[in-house]
């Protein structure tokens, strides 16, 4: 118990030490970086299933927005980031620190849908992919709606 | 060869049809987003192999890089883009549309040691990590070193 009790101990602190090492505007800076490149990646699979589809290229979104949906974005959003600026100012909502449990809905249906993103790439059905496109979209909107600051 | 020729003259027409729906603002902030996103996994490999090694977190880092590398960012340097604002002025130095095959040299290894990364994090391995870190942040440099301008 008490050998429990000191690795737990060891790892907050650990992970306290993890997380000094960044600054405030870089874990910023860094959470709007993610979000942009997603933001990339939408945008692309949305030219290709309103345009000509190209498989390779939804392909090669959908693993970008894969990726980053399984990355563990949460940790940066550390303790003193609710306020500042990266490449602009955070437009994160306050609800972000304090409705834990909704965040988490919100995030495991983005990640949800971001791997079936990513399944129904593989497949190259274009119509597969607008519908999957629109039900990501949706969780997307989702969490903006609920944690994101208009601008 | 007629209906090549015409063939060819289509891809070439929706190609710039594609490029043409993006704005070159958005195009640069989407590329410094995408290296954003990747600064980010390299800084956080870096903790890990600096301090306590977390293999899933060095995998979620590689992932991110992999995926973006392989995500053909080369679409994001539509012509007129090579001055203009995206998160900030764009850093991009004219060779990259000038020395087309120094630059495909210099991507051509930053995806192959992206691609390696992903390998041996998925290995666990934190000393092999250290060494192919070193060996992608290399690649990074060699890019930056002729294709980005300084602060």
């Amino acid at each position: 118990m008490k050998k429990q009790l000191a690795l737990a101990a060891l790892a907050l602190a650990v992970a306290g030490t993890a997380s000094a090492q960044m600054k405030p505007e870089d874990a910023i800076k860094y959470r709007q970086s993610a979000y942009g490149a997603m933001g990339w990646s939408m945008a692309r699979i949305k030219m290709n299933v309103e345009g000509t589809f190209n498989k390779e290229d939804v392909i090669k979104s959908a693993n970008v927005i894969q990726a980053i949906a399984n990355s563990g974005m949460g940790s940066l959003y550390l303790p003193g980031t609710d306020k500042g600026t990266g490449w602009e100012a955070t437009r994160a909502k306050p609800e972000i620190w304090t409705e834990k449990e909704k965040l988490g809905k919100a995030a495991t249906a983005f990640n949800k849908e971001a791997n079936e993103m990513a399944k129904v790439a593989a497949t190259g059905d274009a119509a597969a992919v607008k519908a999957q496109f629109g039900k990501l979209g949706e969780t997307c909107k989702g969490c903006h709606d609920d944690f994101k600051a208009k601008n």
